[in-house]
Parts: structure tokens; sequence; C-alpha cells
């Protein structure tokens, strides 16, 4: 009885969107020209309160697929035995420690839980902070690290963005390391070429009275458009970061947990050990969570004699879910179904590109890739709007996907990474169909 | 099988607190002499490894009581139909904004959901400086906000702690209207005299070209040591921030959610009305959430072309848990617990103290007490010792309190809010053995 009191009632499209104006975050988006009411989820598939089913390709949180029984029996049982805080001895916590870093070279070995990959990225920067002594930070073009206001500092994506406040005083700029429309171009050490890049970034500091406390790189570039770093890149960034005294962050929290399938972790292609790698987003498979890891010499920099207490970071219900997840992507083996699938996926969509003139770039590792849309092949012109256009068209054919890049004409593919061949032979076919019912360029 | 193969070892307190010093947060402190190894939480019960319960009185995340059944079903049965962000519609995310806003003063009509009470504060410092264009923020000696870079700097617990970087140029920090210990004792109008203080912050600022954005407060006072703000604080407090430009923000993170039983919030009984409130702890009953609620009027300053996107903030598991919470508060009475209870508590401390010297003050709104010990009464000396030994002889009996306040001296009373009248006289009779165990001052 009292359950049906407070039922929560299932209210239109039209009146959710009304309240959410009213009484939600006004700067939210929506998905879409005509919002989605999403009520269900299992796998790959979302489904809509009509029970129309939409194959996600959108969602790099859900990773091991929406709703995984495994992990939802992991959470609701803990949930019913114990959630307290770290301050307490348990089991779960000690465990998820070691089963994260036994997928870690040796020396990240220490681990913090956080509830969200904004929190990893803010105590990595005060951990880099109390181990350098020094303030400044490099980081990439385009990237976002979070919605904090030291996040937001740290995100060329949101303060060079619209409503943003530009660059502080402590924070240096390198390019995105983009072989395709950067400003070195489709050359093979285009990799060292853009790590050199580093060195100014340290001048620039430098000439501001800063030393560098760190550089901040996702290991795959996500909002910068799904770009893939080029060989070489961070072993000669992070050389020249540390030369200068800076540590050096791998930022996986949206490419992490095995989705470029050849490597548990983004970092490891370019032959790199980061000093402090951050995680989110996947980690949980939904559930609010974050970690960082790193070194024991960058951790016992940070025992200052001030504490740091996370209420919910390394609870029994966060750790016992994160080992789940674990789990399902191990006895799934979901690594090698996004190498197979990401493979299959690139091939497809490179298949594609050679019939329709619109697609100028076709990049991935693993369920991590990109499509770009260019007006003019040659003079690869971004073409946003057939980005928009796509992207829409797919929605109504039941396809979710999105776009980023300086230029958000980047489509972005990075479903959860249960995503099977069929999942794929029908986004390619759907895709064609798409593409060939579009005017031309 | 694979479960079993997977299975989370047990291990012994040793071993746990071994692998915790190699592979976890070397900061992270851990609860009592003897580490405690909990497994399982029921109400206000925990029970160790060996089946020993201990009565809980220090957990004020899980407000409703340890895994509360309806809390634990709303989460799983969610979990297991759809957890996803806040891009598409969702009726579970309208209906708490409702809910939530329905408990409050109208102008604070719009939330914003996150994941933690840190994520709260940090939202809220962007909100107050873009709708005053200002940087200045005044704090309260002693108050914790939160472990982000942001937040550290607004935590005079922390910047002034041991490993504190001391205070930042953009903030001021203001006596603890503490009438027991502070400046102004013992006064009728002990509110209105340190609400004048804040003059002497908003000058400091403006002498270090700062105009304030925010003035932080928490309702009652937390880590300062369980103070409740003297009549008057906030009404003066706040018109003087108001005539100054800025906004007053209500910390609930910690007190919140009708623990001090005559009101939803804390700051009611101060006759105020925050432009901004950061809530946290209980509001998910240990899941990790956390919200900023506003007026249309900031809201709407922080509309300038910047999205704020939570990936976790407001997904459908999230808002089914704080819903939920929301249910219990209502359908159990708790509110009304909460006064009787705390009544009940506060009077049987007040009798201990009329037979022990050693506790200097007692205080407290419904469950939200403190008892002071001091070595000397009249001179109200601080007596942190013997709060640390009632702490660990309580303890040995089973009872879980912990302590806090600039000198460590003030017994923290907070436990889950169904805490019982059996429960408070089973601590009251306790805590009078322990202390007439104890040798006199």
């Amino acid at each position: 009885m009292t359950d049906t009191r407070h039922a929560v009632p299932e209210r239109s499209r039209e009146e959710l969107l009304r309240l959410r104006r009213a009484h939600l975050n006004p700067t939210l988006s929506v998905a879409y020209r005509e919002p989605l009411k999403i009520v269900r989820g299992e796998g790959v598939w979302l489904y809509d309160a009509q029970g129309q089913g939409y194959l996600d390709m959108v969602n790099n949180v859900c990773h091991v697929g929406h709703c995984h029984p495994r992990v939802v029996r992991a959470g609701a049982e803990q949930m019913a035995r114990l959630n307290t805080n770290t301050r307490y001895l348990h089991d779960a916590l000690v465990e998820y420690a070691l089963r994260l870093t036994a997928t870690l070279p040796a020396p990240l070995s220490v681990v913090f839980l956080t509830n969200s990959g904004t929190e990893a990225n803010d105590l990595a920067l005060r951990l880099a902070r109390a181990h350098t002594g020094a303030r400044g930070t490099i980081v990439v073009d385009h990237a976002y690290h979070g919605h904090s206001p030291s996040m937001v500092e740290l995100s060329p994506y949101k303060f060079n963005g619209r409503g943003g406040e530009g660059q502080a005083d402590h924070v240096a700029v390198v390019p995105m390391p983009d072989a395709y429309r950067g400003a070195v171009r489709d050359a093979a050490d285009a990799g060292p070429r853009y790590g050199r890049m580093l060195a100014g970034a340290i001048d620039e500091l430098r000439a501001r009275g800063h030393r560098p406390a760190a550089f901040y790189c996702e290991s795959l570039l996500g909002c910068g458009g799904q770009v893939i770093l080029p060989d070489g890149y961070l072993r000669q960034a992070f050389a020249q970061v540390r030369a200068a005294g800076g540590l050096c962050l791998s930022d996986e929290v949206q490419v992490g947990f095995g989705r470029v399938g050849d490597a548990m972790w983004a970092f490891e292609q370019q032959g790199v050990v980061p000093d402090i790698l951050t995680l989110g987003k996947p980690i949980g498979n939904g559930h609010p969570m974050g970690a960082v890891v790193t070194t024991p010499e960058v951790a016992t920099s940070f025992v200052t004699g001030m504490e740091y207490f996370n209420t919910f970071g390394g609870n029994p219900v966060s750790c016992a879910i994160g080992l789940a997840v674990l789990d399902v992507i191990e006895e799934e083996n979901l690594m090698d179904n996004a190498v197979r699938v990401g493979e299959f996926l690139t091939a497809g969509l490179r298949e594609i590109q050679a019939r329709h003139p619109g697609i100028g770039d076709v990049r991935g590792r693993g369920l991590f890739i990109g499509a770009e849309f260019v007006s003019d092949a040659a003079a690869r012109s971004p073409d946003p709007a057939r980005a928009r256009v796509v992207v829409e068209a797919m929605k109504a054919r039941h396809v979710l996907l999105s776009t980023d890049g300086p230029d958000d004409n980047v489509l972005k593919i990075k479903p959860p990474i249960v995503f099977s061949r069929a999942n794929a032979e029908e986004f390619l076919e759907k895709l064609d169909g798409v593409l060939g019912a579009l005017p031309v360029g």
C-alpha cells in the first residue's frame, strides 16, 4: 500500500520536458531532436516506453552490457548485506585493490577509490602537486577531464568552449596529436613530432613562473574526436615532462577496462607506464565509482598528515560491483570480443568509406572507433551538418550514436563491449542505407 | 562455478591491514586501536566477522538504517531494469526533483544531481561564481566542505590542519559561532554578534581585491564539534553577505534529511532561506549521491553555453534509491523519532553530566548531539584524552562513537535516525558505567 502511495507516476515526454525545464539543471541537454524516454536496458539494447528497442552504440559506461545479471546480483546482494565506509576492514575493498592492480604494470600498485572520474582526476591533481611541489599542468587541446572547478580549468573542451573563461595561469595546452587533421599529418614520425611539442608547453609554464606538476593525457582522445595517439607520442611526451620534474597521468576514464581489446589499458600500446592512472565510467557498469592508481613513491608523497577520506569511495557495494565487472570482462572474453568485433566494424566502415566520399577518415582500436565526416576529402573540410543528419537518421532506424571533436563532425562509436558481430552487421547495413539516401556532398 | 573461482577470499584482520598498507590510500585511517572487520549491517547494528553486534552511533550516511529493505529493494529493482544517464527522459529523475523540492521553501526549486557531497559543494562554487562574477569565499573556522582541490581550499579543517597549505588568497575565515567555547559565550545575543563578524571577512577579502561570491556554512557544525548555531546567527550573517553581493550556501551534507527532527532541513530553525543548499551523505542511505538545490535566478546565471553534465549523477538507480529514502523518512515517521529519541538522549546525557564533572557541555538538535569533555568545568579546558578513552571503552562495550572538534574532545552522536529509545537507554547505561569506572579528572 505504502509502495503504491509513493509509486513514481508515468509522465509523457512533453510533461517530463516541461518539469525538467522547471526543476532540473537548465544546462543539461537532452539527446536528439525528439527526445527518447528510455525505461529499460538489456545488453546492447535500450527500450523506450513503447517497448521499441534501440541499439546502444553510445554508452561507454554500461560497459559489459546494460543490467548485466552478474553485476546486478553482486550489487543487490551486497546492498542487502552491508554498505559502510572504509574506516572498518572489509574483504571486498582489499580484494578489489589486488584484482585491479594485478591488471597493471608493477609500479602502479596503490589504489584510491572515488565516486566518479572527476573525483579521480581531482585527487590525481592533489597527488601530483604533493609529489612535485609544483602547480603547472599541461593538457591536450580539446580534452575533457571533469566538471569540478579544478577540472574545468584543465579541460580546454570546457574553458575554451562556449561559456568558458579561458586558460588559467597554471595551465598550458599542447596540440592534439591528430595525424589526420592536425599540424603533422600522415607522417610515420608524427608521434615523436607531436611529443616534442611538450617542450613549448613546459617553456610557456616556466615563463609564467610555474614548474609542471603533471601532464594529463587521455590514452585515446574522446571529446577530441576519437583520436588514436600516433606511435611514439607518449614515450616522447612523457620523457620531456619527466625531465622537467612533472608526473605523467593517463586518463582512462573513458577508454579503460579492455575497450581497446588488445590490452586492458590503452596506454600499454604506447610502451609507457604513467605515474598516475585515473579510471571512471565503465568501472562499475553505471554504478557511481572511480579510481586513482599510482606508484608507492607518489602515494608516499601524499602522506603529509592530511587524510584523504572519501565518504562513499571504496564502500563494499561499489567494490562488489567493481569485482563483478572485472569477472565478466574475463569470463566472457570481452577483450577478445572487442578486438574481433572492433576489427569487423572498422573494416566495414572503411568499405563504406570507399563507396561514400563523405567519410574522410575511419580510425579505431577495439570498440573505440571514429568516423570523420568531411565535405571535401582532399581538403579534409569538416562536415558537422552531415554528421548530425546521420545521427538523427540512424536514430530513426533505432541505432543510437553521437558526435564529437572540435568540429563536431566525428561519429563516435563506443558501445558496451558485449557488442556482437551481428550488432555490427545491423549497424553497417543501416549506415550504408542512410548514407546512400543522402544527397552527395 | 565461475562465481566460486572469483569468490572474495576471507582474510584475517592482520592480513587485511597488511594489504591495505601495500595497496590502498596510505592516508586512510582505520577506526579504533584494534580495527573492526565489519561484515553485515542491519538497522542501527553492525556485525563483525564473529557475529558480534555493535550499536552504530557514528553513521550519518546509512540514515534510515543499515540495509533498509525498502531502499535495498528499490536499488536492486532499478539496477535490474535500467541504469543510464540523464540525456534521456526518465520518470524517476523528474519525480525525485519534485519530491525533493517539495520539502523546501519555494525559491529552492532547481535541482542538480551529483555523486557526492564534495561534487555538490564543487558545483555550488561554480554556480556562485557564475552568478556573482566574484571569486571570494567566506567559510567558518574548522569547517569541512569536501576533498577536491577547490573544497580543501574552503575547508579550514584541512588547510589549517596537519599537512595543510594554509589559507588561499580568495578565502576568508570567520570564527565558529560557538557559544560554549568561542569568543562570545553564554550570551542571549551570541547569534547576531557572531553574525556581525562576517563584516571582517568581507573587508579582508576586499583588501585582497576580492568580492564575496559565497558564504559556505553548515547548518550545524559537524567537524567543528557538533556546534548548534546560536539563534539569529544566519539571519545576521546572510544579511551582511547579501549586502556585499554574495550568495549564501547552506551545507547540509552531514545534517540534512530530517536528522534534526523538528524540520527536514536544519537551516529552517534559523528563519532563513539559503540561495544554495548542498546535500550528500544520508541522501542515498550509502549509495553514492549528492545534490545541489538552488533558485531559478542562480540556475539561470549558470546558463552560459557551457553544459554541466555529470555521467552518473541523476541516473535512475540513484533516483530510485533517493525516492525510497524520502519514502522511509515519511512512512516510518523518522523525524518524530529523531525528536523524541533525541530529546531523551540529550536529557539522559545532561543527567549523566550532573553526576560526572568531566562533561562540560551537552548540546543537540534531534539526533545530532555533542558532549564535550573538559578537565576543568569552570575553565572549559578541553580533555581529548578522556574523550578518546571513552570512545575505546564504549567500543569494548560494543557501542560505536567518534570524536571531533578543534580539540578533538567532543563526543559525536549521529546515529541512523531509526535509533530507538531502547538503543538510547543501552547507550546511556553503558556510558554511565564507563564514566563511573574512570578516574576523576
